[in-house]
């Protein structure tokens, strides 16, 4: 880890490291979607003690939503097993801060915030997956037309433990029948970053009632010969937390993950 | 092949050679479905040395309608690999005799009809894919309803290959979102019979013009809720063969299979 500067000059400009030190020098405050193409990135969650037990359950009782990829000692801000000279307390381009539910404040860096009972949660993401879906020429909407993907709270319920539950919130990707098929095929293989649909076809059965007004991200266009379908989304977790309520809680903002040295080849489970 | 009796009685009442021997004895006429669970049914179809080649090849351009699971060596109608003394000429309940394109007579052997340059081709069968979607709670309504499943032609164009040519059959079983999802993961693994769905949701954008009014079979309910799925159909050679007029053919008649000794299970890839 006390390599990390001599490491990050050896790696290519878009390799995980270098998006990692961009932010933690204060060079990238924004979106890390295209950077780094080929490594995992992740979704985070930061909570205290007194409800991070709860929540690592809630993670494997609802491993679509929340499939858990990594996690901190408590109180530790190093995350060796996902980069090297990872912390957690700098290296995402921008945070949001929640007291009892409320976003309070969006910040650069949380050294400042960071508590000796605070565990970070890393939860995989759809960059993942998607990048699996464009390799084998299966196209992805919202990424062609420069949007962010659309997403939409369900009738679906999580699976509850302790203080966090609520309602699965999902994204959506139009697709012609034969590639929602291959993208089952190749979404199922990824486990950790969402795996396979959760529904395909009427919104309606799934308690959306517009596609075309997401409850997070923006809407996409979708043809008469697509389907819609949907995928159980890493903002589930937020939307959770939110419900919940607990005193403090840190997640990345939208859109600005941690990126991680994983490769996402290697997620793969088949 | 020699002990081939003795091996039928050490048999339960519902193995395959047992099945067999009841055709090859003429105490079995009818259809095969429900017979020897666990062992791997196949359609049949038997082509003189001048048009083989061709529909071999044809098997190997559209392995999703085709998947051959195995082939008599010319004139031979013993097929070891595929069972224990089993005959092809006797082992199936009813053939079907096609004269330049038309079918011709249905009959209970073929050992008349048998010749040197005959090669007899098995093909894989979605009773294998049933019982395991059956296995892991995915309903299958034709059986629910004790129909035959139905099929459709579609205006997907198979491959051609010499005189073989013509549009894609499949049969359609309609399932709610999240079975089919599933079903996708299941029957991606059993290549061998027909594989993943080709199409799935609006019937018409594969050419399918009345859901309720099938080609082939029976019609089955489709509820408001649910999605008719699409699999590529063995009645796609028979379709094909059709079509392209040989002088002689034979096939197995509807429903009344070869039953092998290739259990199920092994099918699976993964």
């Amino acid at each position: 880890m006390n390599a990390g500067a001599a490491f990050a000059l050896s790696r290519p400009l878009d390799g995980p490291a270098e998006v990692r030190h961009a932010a933690r020098a204060g060079r990238l405050r924004g979106q890390t979607s295209g950077l780094a193409p080929g490594f995992v990135q992740a979704n985070l969650a930061i909570l205290p003690s007194d409800v991070a037990a709860d929540f690592l359950r809630f993670c494997q009782r609802n491993p679509k939503p929340c499939p858990l990829i990594g996690m901190s000692e408590p109180g530790d801000p190093m995350l060796p097993d996902l980069g090297a000279d990872l912390d957690i307390r700098t290296d995402v381009p921008r945070y949001r801060v929640w007291r009892d539910g409320e976003l309070a404040e969006e910040v650069d860096d949380i050294r400042d915030l960071w508590r000796d009972d605070l565990t970070a949660f890393l939860i995989g993401c759809s960059f993942s997956f998607e990048e699996a879906l464009l390799a084998d020429d299966v196209p992805v909407r919202h990424i062609a037309e420069g949007r962010n993907v659309p997403m939409y709270r369900t009738t679906i319920p999580t699976a509850p433990a302790g203080p966090f539950h609520g309602p699965l919130v999902v994204s959506m990707r139009p697709l012609k029948a034969a590639d929602a098929i291959r993208a089952v095929q190749i979404t199922s293989r990824l486990p950790a970053v969402h795996g396979a649909p959760v529904h395909l076809g009427d919104p309606s059965l799934i308690g959306i009632r517009d596609i075309t007004a997401p409850d997070y991200g923006e809407a996409v266009r979708v043809e008469p010969d697509e389907l819609p379908v949907f995928w159980a989304c890493g903002v589930t977790p937020q939307s959770v937390i939110a419900a919940a309520k607990p005193p403090f809680a840190i997640t990345h903002a939208p859109g600005c993950m941690l990126v991680t040295d994983l490769k996402n080849t290697r997620l793969s489970i088949l």
